[in-house]
């Protein structure tokens, strides 16, 4: 069977939400077209994020991986690049960790792109009417870091070729910014179609092996 | 019975579709707990806007206009204030009007504030999770024209004491920022539940004496 | 001989310096072509602004004004109008106010515009290189109030017909945005420059009678 | 006798000229404490850049590289990494070539960390109240280019360890935003004050060996 291994975030610096948590949650056991999705949740907890990646994809095997994670971005940002940096300024991780200019991978590769069809994704979404972009930084906090240390693994233990994986950013929902209304947001629901329609892409891709 | 009237405006500039439009056809006849919704799509044309409001007011004498417009903004503006002043830059009328620094009534007074409950609309659509914000500037072109006729014309005719009358500026829809993904934009459906609620808590009000 | 008032404004919030202090400063005693520039600098207290600002205008008589201050923009803005409200949300006046939708005069207009030439100064500043923009809100904080109780007192006094007055907002400086780099600044040089040249055109501007 | 090579990019897009170009011609055949710069201007043609910029490293073997370009940035940008892309989608190049996530070294690595010591340059810079900070992307466009191409020779010509190179962004200058006047922006003379305090931090640095 086809393994589909979906990853969100806990909530992290002054929000009490994460859309990345609540949509990796939702989709947990979800069966599509005869895929099975599998969903974890990943504390923002500097030293835990490498191990926790590493332990899902190794029990799990999965086929294709969505990492999720929030940013103030205006719309879904599908990332290009994972390099190997953790550096932090104002927000700090869950358990107070500060990386400054820090090495994830003492002497992996400076970056990984994702393995993910990122511009069809983007042209996919945008027919279906969801602003979306590529990203061409993850930026250098938990986002960026999953996603290293992700490719990393999977390079590491021969899958990289095989594996459809990749990181989406998510924006924030209007609950988040109902203190701040000019920032950008965008409603949970849009967000949790987009990633239904990433799934249903891929699966689709899968099978017309484009 | 008690008279609501909502106005839109149509496309204008590079968009096909404005959200203001849509609001105020969909509107129009609706009825609300005894209130009749009389819902107008205005024209940009920079020589009618006024003739045209004018008439909307004397033939249906409301109690109550919201007049709705679009703007490049990140969420829903309520604005408190119109000017004497119309002045366009890039994006002209639909008629091909672009006038500089004129006076929309040329001895009218400087501007005149909204008569809706700005501050307590503000706070009902945050409670409802609807970013929006208090804006101290409709802008210089179409939008901050009509709610400028509007109000003098309340004026004019000796019903600007008993009127709540106001402009709401509403942001780009997803549809319309496909290709710059960078902006900010709102769900049709979450302008429409915003509109409504602000007709919701105006009714109530109207009731409850606040 | 003809008279020219410079405000400016102590600094405020997180701010160790305000731009538009050192501008009147500096001014101060100044002569040009006969004309002389009194430079004063105004506390950023809610309680204070509206005696001080009428206090300066009564002593020297003014044929010119130029209220200066600060705002988080891009350029020089050049305020089209001053409005009949008071403000605050996050940051507060030094005096520890926060005024929530208050009237600055009870019985006052909704608005004034400002008396200076603004289109032409805008012209003038980007002839001379100096990134600049028409702005049609003041905000509803210190600047704003200072430009209503200026154009009160001159209508008050009647001399709104004769004294060109008006408000210039300053950006932020490169020192303070050193530790927020993605924030627009200009140096204080350049805003010095621009103001000179706003004197040296409403100056030239008296002698062509333009 | 220690070489710095300083290169800039000609005007591109709708802009008639480029401050980096502007410097690294100012820059051409100066000397500091025993240091010489050669300034050299990079036409922005897609096919022509690789073989540029290895041509300039050949010739002139220098101990030091800034290349320097141009992108609409709030402050002066220090680059971290160079990713193996090229991607653009409203501005194409001068020659009009517009390629599509097309791989700049069809082999290379997925990117290259700058050589520079970026996190002291930025520090340098801010003491000298020069805005500035770390960049996660150089984008996807000529700078980017320039950047991974001279990386890459670096390494292919087994130079990377020995050479301090990476890419600087500066911003629009004053006059470029003239007629855009919410852009952000930087004197032209605060630019070359910031490369010049580059290089002096270099050209210290390399004494004091840190």
């Amino acid at each position: 069977m086809v393994i589909i291994l979906v990853t969100g975030f806990e909530p992290f610096g002054e929000y009490k939400t994460n859309p990345s948590q609540e949509i990796a949650q939702n989709l947990d056991k979800k069966r599509i077209n005869g895929f099975k999705i599998i969903g974890r949740v990943i504390p923002l907890r500097y030293k835990e994020i490498q191990s926790l990646i590493h332990s899902h994809i190794a029990e799990n095997d999965p086929d294709i991986i969505l990492a999720l994670g929030q940013a103030p971005r205006p719309s879904i940002s599908i990332e290009r690049v994972a390099i190997n940096i953790a550096d932090v300024s104002k927000i700090g991780y869950n358990c107070g960790s500060a990386p400054k200019d820090e090495k994830l991978v003492e002497e992996g590769p400076v970056a990984y792109f994702s393995t993910l069809p990122i511009r069809k994704i983007q042209e996919y979404l945008r027919k279906h009417n969801i602003p979306c972009y590529i990203s061409n930084s993850a930026g250098t906090f938990g986002c960026n870091q999953i996603f290293y240390y992700m490719m990393n693994y999977l390079e590491e233990s021969s899958r990289l070729a095989k594996v459809q994986a990749g990181f989406i950013h998510l924006p924030l929902t209007p609950e988040q910014v109902i203190s701040s209304p000019h920032s950008a947001n965008m409603e949970l629901q849009v967000m949790k179609r987009a990633i239904d329609l990433i799934i249903e892409y891929l699966v689709q891709g899968d099978k017309r092996n484009d």
